[in-house]
């Protein structure tokens, strides 16, 4: 996936992180080029990552001109607030104050509950305790399917007319969504249940934003093994 | 400590959570007036908790013309774009997108260690597991002095020569570090371990926006026994 660096933007990332595909995400959305560099996250860990990620050494990381920034969420705002006078790029937060409050609080709920969940229901193999998280999993869907219709205002996206900050966070993990529905045999993101909600991950995949960033579930389940096999790295921060 | 709303202010919450007394600096810095409402965190929670917060039903929420915002980061960060031009009153965040990304990753941190350490270490009895959370506490606020050096450049604050974003996520927890360094009888903020970090704490906590609002060591204390004694609440997010 790696791309010329027009004014040295280095990724430390691979695409099975939705923390890493939202940055990517964001690059896109604003037209800027970058560089995806992997790196190894089990132990001895790259030298760059602990010299760039001294506190958690996880990825991503963004180099800017050499400049570390961690946190998908920082590094998201970084990238709108760094590139927003890009000619005629979309602003990824919404204008308004009180919007723009609204998507960063669920986004931070998006945070507190999937990649948990996410976790937990990949590794679970007891029935119950499957049937249990698949609860929750659903559950937290349908609160964010709430926040869609409030955040959206009936348009296509979080955003609005277009891709925006809680889009891109929910969006990340659309993946690992998919592999989990597959990998289990669960309904999670289920079309019957939550439709407006499934009909927005559908557009979401379909933007030239996003497509061939967000691994689809075969892909996902597939490289995720060998991935496993190869360094026991889970979805990192 | 409630003061006439001008335009609709409203803050759930009490002085007993950092959580709160982030948002209060934030008004104090912009110079908005606000009215501080006390609410029943203990079931069955105030109405007005359940109602503006049905998500986590915790503290603080704001209340501005009606529409809650939840979450103390979201607030403040609200608080610094709703009255960005305010006749002359400072900016919370820094100016510069990479210096704006810095604060928000350290602010992160904040939060991802120190109110999860300030809750085991207030609730553990055993000596050597306080021995060793006190070990981990001094192990973050000397990263977190480190993150001074940086953010600050060698001045007085976070923020550099004003109280910031950094200085409200941290500050506002100085009343509960005093409160453990007495009630448990240990060293956590200590000015030989940590000079400019002792230092930054006690001019914070001399500033104007400040002042009345960090309760000390003893008031701490005994608040929180009664606070304790009547809900068993804990600190909110």
């Amino acid at each position: 996936m790696a791309r010329a660096a027009a004014e040295d933007v280095k990724v430390l990332g691979h695409l099975l992180s939705p923390f890493v595909i939202r940055v990517l995400i964001a690059f896109r959305l604003k037209r800027v080029e970058y560089e995806l560099v992997d790196v190894r996250l089990a132990e001895p860990k790259s030298e760059i990552l602990v010299k760039s990620n001294p506190v958690y050494k996880m990825i991503p990381v963004l180099l800017h001109r050499g400049k570390p920034i961690c946190e998908s969420s920082v590094i998201v705002q970084y990238i709108d607030e760094e590139w927003s006078d890009d000619g005629g790029s979309s602003s990824i937060l919404p204008a308004d104050p009180f919007d723009r409050a609204i998507a960063r609080f669920w986004a931070v709920y998006i945070d507190d509950k999937l990649p948990y969940l996410i976790r937990a229901l990949r590794w679970e193999k007891e029935a119950a305790k499957v049937t249990e998280l698949v609860g929750q999993f659903r559950q937290v869907l349908g609160r964010l399917e709430q926040a869609f219709t409030e955040c959206g205002k009936g348009k296509g996206f979080f955003g609005g007319d277009a891709v925006g900050y809680l889009d891109i966070a929910l969006g990340s993990c659309l993946g690992w969504i998919m592999a989990l529905e597959k990998g289990k045999s669960v309904k999670l993101l289920d079309a019957e249940e939550l439709p407006p909600l499934a009909g927005w991950a559908e557009r979401f995949l379909a933007e030239e934003s996003v497509k061939g960033l967000v691994p689809d579930a075969d892909e996902h389940l597939k490289v995720y093994e060998v991935a496993t096999a190869r360094t026991s790295a889970t979805p990192a921060a």
